[in-house]
């Protein structure tokens, strides 16, 4: 490919999330991670990636695009960053505040900007097809029902209300039940049911993998696109 | 078959369960109901089956067994007439109050009785297994779900109950999660989950002529045995 | 409601599906049975239906539509018919031979045409899904696993390959496996499984009545269509 | 702890379970990996264990008990060895020949010895369970549906096999239906199907750990037995 390779920020870079996305992005010709940025830094260069502390955005190389995986108090300093960079956006990080979202929908007027729940391909998906189904069902009863290892705190999960609103966005009314058992990574079954028949459309994720994956994909696709505020579903290769 | 057909007395004949243990009961060569009981009386016999009002039962004919599914306020006089008879008695009447159960106790002295939470082979035998597999996978976590029509009022069902009464007989300690739609007849899955692995044990009724037929052979197989208390799982083939 | 009642032809009323269809109509409001052939008829009136026998459909009333589950050797005469008749055509008949498919198309000419494998509306709106994901997730590997009662001979079931249809229109290519087992009145799922995570589309028909049910929907709503040929799809409420 | 740890010998330290076996092995402090042996040795210590070349076997310390999962080639010598050195041995190589079966059984007579086709806890109980389930439910049909992922060539797998003599067993007479997809590690369904209801026995692999983790803690179990031939069943807590 004669294209040269899309340049990656990646902010919250010791995080979980950011140590897998700096070992898949290794694995991408096609992107380079020209910057990782962390709240403290240890080494100058690692694994051949140049680190940078947060308050030494100033000094990061010119980038495409940032990942951001992080906390919300590192949430707005790397967003105003981005947009006076005229770099694309696309984060992760949760928990974020009313001012915070707002500021997204700003920032979305100057570049490119994605937020999501979880970024694998099949719940990109997943949340489509349930759309499409509720549409249809909608009068069918709708039930969520949502698997999580026993350490995962808040039910439902951020991916099942995202379902949810998928479905109510067709016509149905969801409910939820949340199981938090082992070590499951994360299975979610949307359930239609009607009168002798019925509809269940489930993804499970058997490794954390998908989301850093994803969300590199992601990267990868907004690094070129027009401002605004886009969705995973606007990233879909069907369209 | 040489054998006489076994004589069957059903009470709470004119509710669903009575009504399918009658029209069943037909397709069996080895047993024959000798008598129907219920509350009120509008036939004397219909479709070949004498009718008994509650208040009749001195009036039946001899019989071996009687299959009580009916309601707590008719419960106590029937098992009364079958210790009376010498007759076994087979009953999946709920709510029974605290008295009533002991007077199930007492009665065993004298005649064979069993009571169910549910009478379907795949659930007696599922019963057994969750408390096998409790027995070596104590350490891992156990939830039990379980999906009924949208006119179930109780949660959890009382066959959730009794697969989470059994699985804390083998060590485990099970939680619950409940699901109401459509028209399920009834689904329980009772899954364990350790690190790296599951298993997921689960039955499926699509039929409630299963919980009927398992009564009539609970019956069957009641009709001889010697005076005692009795589970579903004593009349298993396989002991 | 002053809408005058669908005035619907049942063809093949002596069969499984005929009688359901009978049955089923009689709690319709909106639809009027006017006539009910099949190929040999006892009494002219059964159950308030008008029966007619295959050589005299020169003197059924009008009707709307016919809804036609019958075997290959009827299907020619009452298609010819509805033609004649200007009546919409509503097919389950399986077993067709090329020049049949061929007189449904030239009939769509005339009067409006529909043929199903399955009727039921859960497995209208798979098979819809399924062409959607199989859109996005083309590299994915997709298996349809069908289940189905022990008396089931074909396999794949004709539902199975019209799933794997819409999968290869998307994009899949489908592997099928089939089990037959007890009474199962039939499950289909469809995976499509990538690195790492996986979705399952699954549908489960508990009741046979939902094929009938959703032919006679069909049939209301073909009713007043223009010529052409129809799928099930194209009657989905959300277009 | 006073008591010294298991001393283990790990055959086929260079395949992925046996790197697997040594990473795991590191954080038991009740046993002590004191020598891994492969066909080929780079260095003569790695990450804190020695190494030894299949043919330096007589230089190896002494160990209690050896895991060995290598090639039908290498089984020989290794068994000998531990019946001569009167250790253990637990081995997980598949493809053994008829002769080297019999050489397992002739070894169990001097040394405890267990051979396995899946060492996880979750499938050694679900074995059991198919068993018991099989006994109550031998008039229902049975089916063994398993997914693994693409690479996988063998169907059905050795564990759906063990499963189905497991249901055999208990007089069942179960058919496979396999399904080789993504990178799905494995997973195991064992359905009984009746008339109207049906069981689903079902056991989901999400982590290859399982099976190095399920030998180390076979290893443990096996190291102080009598001499004999011994399956997984045997070292379940619940006996």
């Amino acid at each position: 490919m004669s294209k040269p390779p899309v340049r990656v920020l990646i902010h919250g870079a010791n995080g979980r999330m950011g140590q897998a996305l700096l070992r898949l992005a290794a694995g991408h010709d096609d992107l380079q991670v020209v910057a990782a940025v962390s709240r403290r830094v240890e080494q100058r260069v690692q694994d051949g990636v140049p680190r940078f502390a947060s308050r030494e955005l100033g000094g990061v190389p010119a980038f495409d695009v940032a990942i951001d995986f992080s906390l919300p108090e590192g949430f707005d300093g790397m967003l105003a960053h981005c947009v006076s960079r005229g770099a694309a956006f696309v984060s992760g990080t949760t928990g974020l505040s009313d001012s915070q979202l707002a500021a997204l929908d700003a920032a979305a007027q100057r570049i490119p900007v994605l937020w999501a729940a979880n970024f694998s391909l099949g719940v990109t998906v997943l949340n489509l097809l349930v759309e499409r189904a509720a549409r249809d069902l909608a009068e069918w009863d709708c039930d969520i029902v949502e698997l999580h290892h026993i350490h995962k705190r808040d039910a439902p999960s951020g991916t099942a209300l995202a379902l949810g609103a998928a479905a109510e966005q067709g016509g149905a009314t969801p409910r939820y039940a949340s199981v938090r058992a082992g070590d499951i990574i994360g299975e979610h079954t949307v359930q239609f049911a009607g009168i002798g028949e019925r509809i269940e459309l489930a993804h499970r994720a058997t490794s954390r993998d998908v989301f850093a994956q994803g969300a590199l994909t992601a990267a990868l696709r907004m690094a070129d696109r027009a401002p605004g505020r886009y969705g995973m579903r606007d990233l879909l290769a069907a369209g």
